[in-house]
């Protein structure tokens, strides 16, 4: 029994010292790292992941971010940045005096997907992450060119096997290269010129470069009915930035650039593959990273594609490097989903914003004979495989009281900022509503709208977008 | 007696108690974790980071990198990327036949400075960062122009207290922005120029917009002797690329837009912050970060600063935001060390290594009566506050012998890819060897150029750039 008693003993003493022993391991296992592999364990990442999540658990009481490069507040920690019409150290104090901000296109209404999907979407830059100016590919990447393809190829909007593709810094940079490319094929100045109602950067970038080589000349339709003797290059923006509708070229023989920048199944229906011999496509309104300022064109002809290559080298050497590696990041993030039901994707979430917005803002509108919006019928939809409602970007408001001449005016009268019809080229009876920013601005239109309509807006059924915690 | 050994065995087998639990808690923390606050612990950000390290520790021999956004290869690893002359897929390989590729002025001579800095320069960027097209003030960000102030007061390089900073995508789109912007000053066209031999960029840029507003009018010599009725824009490199020299304005009264891209301890003496109307700098040549198209001007008239804003915003809508939080990362981390000695910090550390290229280099031409290069003095330097040996980013090669006119034709002949003097507007005499690439690019040159003037390399002694590894 006694000699039981001590291999008991003798037992839990070597117990009590193992367990001992694994507990100071556990506790310093700074003083037993260079005997172990501890696979997984981060290194030179650690300090840049903790900054991330520190600053991404400020909340910013739901209205308003704070960012890793924000101007530094208490404790070192960046400030918020609140949504118009919040503030506040922590944008709690809502200011109800304050203007609707609906004048630009920010496509913000996408911010809460990318917190729904922050693991997938995030990228760690090294310091040494592609130096160089050039990439694995001149001034695109292989990957990143590969997967946009794959991208057009699963929402079914573009034709791209027989494209090149150009990137650019936003597709805003690609609107004068390719009138450049396209011009500098002709002796003789080009006109160049869209269809009213027009996106205005088309107009304001080819009057700033002034070119010898082109010369803007507004709106299409006035040319329709002369058979001009130079190169005439028309943009075709489809669907149309500010009304949604599908337009086509208006001039026989015109050499045409389409701007697809909403040709994504949040704002429209896509019917077929868009075919167009030099087309822009942008990140800023597929993923809602404007600030990434990253675009593409798809260009058929080699001698276009050369010449647009050659702009965006002498322009800015290409796009940056960090942007593309994101860019990569989230087209991957996409496409992740793709085996998901299309409603549960990010075009299914962004077209459901879109068209309750759409909806909500024509319930508005339909109570009053003073304004009208643009008419857009359902469609089908190849992507969705099913005939949709309409959810464009942008509602074209019209002022229909024969005084209401500024349109502009008096939505601003009214605490709305919009952008008035004459910066599309139009008349000043109409103005543009943006319907893609944030939650925020667009609960700010449908108050202020109300207003001015006279119902009120707390009766309305509003589902709203999703929460935006970070999962 | 009895007791005690009561008591001790209850003590015992409460610390056997507690040490197994605590045991169990360490080997399975998930079962605890709803219990317990785990600072520190990374979430979204873990799988990110561990991608990131994963293609870090991928090593290419030491002659090449692998990029997170690199083309997939075994196990959907990115594949290396090799330097120049090296091969196979760890970059071992290296091609003896290769041609020495000094042709470009990529700084890749600072990639191992952060390698060794790899936890302070890296960055997280979450899904949901800065989407929107504006930052926290317009297309410029608030905490990267304050750190850029930070920086040029530390190196003492520029006065910056009554300059404006407009961010461009390089300084190369801001070239054209401020051309643009002086000569909307004026009706007639203007004249641009720079002294022989320029950076060919000023040319090819201003060539290519082909602008009504202002032609290329070449050689500012060309106009020393001449009272031009217009506006005259003279580009002035300092230091001077290619040939390292300390350019002034040779016209007077002519606008001059100052492209200080080299005016940075690696590349010349510091000798007094320069203080002109307009500045152009760049981060390719200060960090070496020329893949992230990012430059800045620094402006004094408030009317020439409000022109080059609306320039970039309409031609890019201002620069990407990863790009951004990048550089600002790598700024501070570049000052987080202005308490070292300069010796250490990044201008040491690129200053080293640039001013042993440049006497090597010397080494080898003072062999020969066939080259030459150019004469550069030792200078006294405000930021190392010592008289400096000097350190240019080129060598201005000049063929000597009467029968080499085509100076570039020459060093291909023996292998070595240069930038020809008619590129910079002079003679085919010359031709431009970079000095600042990596250390590959740099040994090929060294070993070409002694077969061309018959020495033997191997018999020279050279430190070289230090180790690459990650710390």
């Amino acid at each position: 029994m006694e000699a039981d008693h001590g291999c008991m003993s003798m037992f839990f003493y070597l117990l009590l010292f193992f367990s001992l022993f694994l507990n100071l391991f556990f506790l310093f296992p700074s003083a037993f790292q260079q005997l172990i592999l501890r696979p997984g364990e981060l290194t030179w990442t650690k300090e840049a992941s903790t900054v991330a999540e520190t600053v991404a658990a400020i909340t910013c009481s739901g209205h308003g971010l704070a960012f890793v490069d924000g101007v530094p507040g208490t404790e070192s920690l960046p400030v918020c940045e609140c949504n118009t019409c919040y503030g506040g150290d922590d944008c709690s104090v809502f200011d109800l005096d304050c203007f609707a901000d609906v004048e630009s296109g920010d496509p913000m209404f996408l911010e809460p997907y990318w917190k729904k999907h922050a693991s997938i979407s995030a990228v760690v830059i090294s310091g040494w992450h592609r130096m160089s100016y050039r990439t694995d590919n001149f001034i695109t990447l292989i990957e990143l060119e590969n997967h946009i393809r794959l991208l057009h190829s699963h929402v079914g909007n573009a034709i791209i096997d027989d494209k090149f593709i150009v990137f650019g810094v936003g597709s805003m940079q690609l609107i004068n290269a390719l009138v450049y490319a396209l011009s500098s094929e002709t002796s003789t100045p080009a006109t160049v010129v869209a269809a009213v109602p027009y996106y205005n950067s088309y107009k304001s970038q080819t009057l700033m470069f002034d070119s010898k080589s082109y010369d803007w000349k507004g709106d299409a339709w006035n040319l329709s009915d002369t058979i001009p003797t130079n190169l005439v290059i028309e943009f075709v923006t489809c669907p149309n930035n500010p009304d949604g509708q599908l337009n086509k070229p208006v001039l026989n023989g015109s050499s045409v650039i389409y701007d697809h920048a909403y040709y994504w199944p949040h704002y429209t229906a896509i019917q077929a593959p868009a075919d167009g011999d030099a087309m822009l496509f942008t990140m800023s309104k597929v993923s809602g990273h404007a600030g990434s300022r990253f675009g593409w064109a798809l260009i058929r002809s080699p001698s276009v594609y050369e010449k647009v290559l050659e702009y965006v080298n002498l322009n800015s050497i290409g796009t940056s490097h960090e942007s593309n590696l994101r860019m990569l990041t989230i087209i991957k993030a996409m496409l992740a989903e793709k085996e998901e039901e299309p409603v549960d994707d990010i075009f299914g979430f962004g077209k459901k914003i879109m068209s309750e917005r759409w909806k909500r803002l024509n319930d508005i509108v339909s109570l009053t004979k003073r304004f009208s919006l643009q008419s857009l019928d359902p469609l089908s939809c190849t992507y969705f495989n099913t005939q949709i409602d309409p959810s464009p970007a942008y509602g074209w408001l019209k002022c229909e009281m024969e005084e209401d001449e500024d349109c502009y005016a008096v939505l601003k009268e009214g605490g709305i900022l919009s952008r008035p019809g004459s910066h599309y080229g139009d008349s000043g009876r109409y103005t543009r509503l943006s319907l893609l920013k944030g939650d925020d601005d667009f609960q700010m239109l449908l108050l202020r709208l109300s207003n001015i309509v006279g119902v009120n807006v707390l009766e309305q059924e509003y589902t709203g977008s999703d929460s935006d915690k970070i999962v």
